[in-house]
C-alpha cells in the first residue's frame, strides 16, 4: 500500500482500467438519470397542483446542475469523483472491480480494510 | 363605437368588469398551465431516454419564461393581453362576456363583426 500516499495525479491508468472507469461512470450518471426521472414521476403523481411545475422546473434545474458539478471524467480526479458516487450508492465494489488497488483504496476507503 | 379610437390606456375598468377581467386571466392561466403539464406527461410517455427530462427542462424553462411576459395584468395592456390569449385558443369570448363594447371591440376585433 505505499502508493496509497501518492497524489492522484500521479496514477497510472491502464487501457483495461480505463474502460472500467468509463463503464462505472457512464453507470452511475445513467442510474441517476433513471433516479431523476422517476422522482418527476412521483411528483407529478403526488399533486394536482399546476404549480407542481415549477416544483419539477426548480428539480430538474437542480439536478442539471448538480449533475454537471460531479460527473467529471478527468483522471486526475477520477478516485475522488467515484468516491462521492460510491457514497452516495450509485456505484458499489463491484462497479469498479478491475481497477487497481492503489485506486481502490482511495475510492472506497475503510471499505477495503473490510475485505479479507 | 366612437371609443374604438380611444388609446387602452383611457379605459375605464368598472369594479364588475375588474373581477370578470380577473377571473377570465386566471381562468387562462389555469388552462395554459394545465396544457403544460399534459404535455409533460406526454413527453414522458414518449420516451423511455434519460436525456428526456433535459427536453422537460428546456420546455419548462421556455414555458415559464413564455408566461412571465404574456401574462401581465395591468389594466394599461390588458386588451392586448386578451387579444393575444383569445388568439392562441386560452380564452374564448363567452369568458370575456360582461366587458364593455370597446373593451371587446379591441380584445375580439374581426370577430365582434360576425356578431348579430
Amino acid at each position: 500500500m505505499a502508493n496509497d500516499f501518492r497524489s492522484p495525479r500521479d496514477h497510472h491508468w491502464s487501457p483495461a482500467e480505463k474502460k472500467i472507469a468509463r463503464t462505472a461512470f457512464d453507470t452511475a450518471l445513467a442510474r441517476e438519470k433513471a433516479a431523476a426521472r422517476r422522482s418527476v414521476e412521483e411528483m407529478l403523481r403526488q399533486s394536482e397542483d399546476p404549480d407542481q411545475l415549477w416544483e419539477i422546473h426548480r428539480f430538474l434545474d437542480e439536478k442539471r446542475r448538480d449533475l454537471h458539478e460531479k460527473y467529471d471524467f478527468r483522471y486526475s480526479v477520477l478516485t475522488r469523483v467515484f468516491r462521492r458516487l460510491v457514497n452516495e450508492g450509485w456505484l458499489g465494489p463491484a462497479d469498479l472491480s478491475g481497477l487497481g488497488t492503489d485506486k481502490l483504496a482511495l475510492i472506497l476507503g475503510d471499505l477495503t480494510s473490510l475485505r479479507p
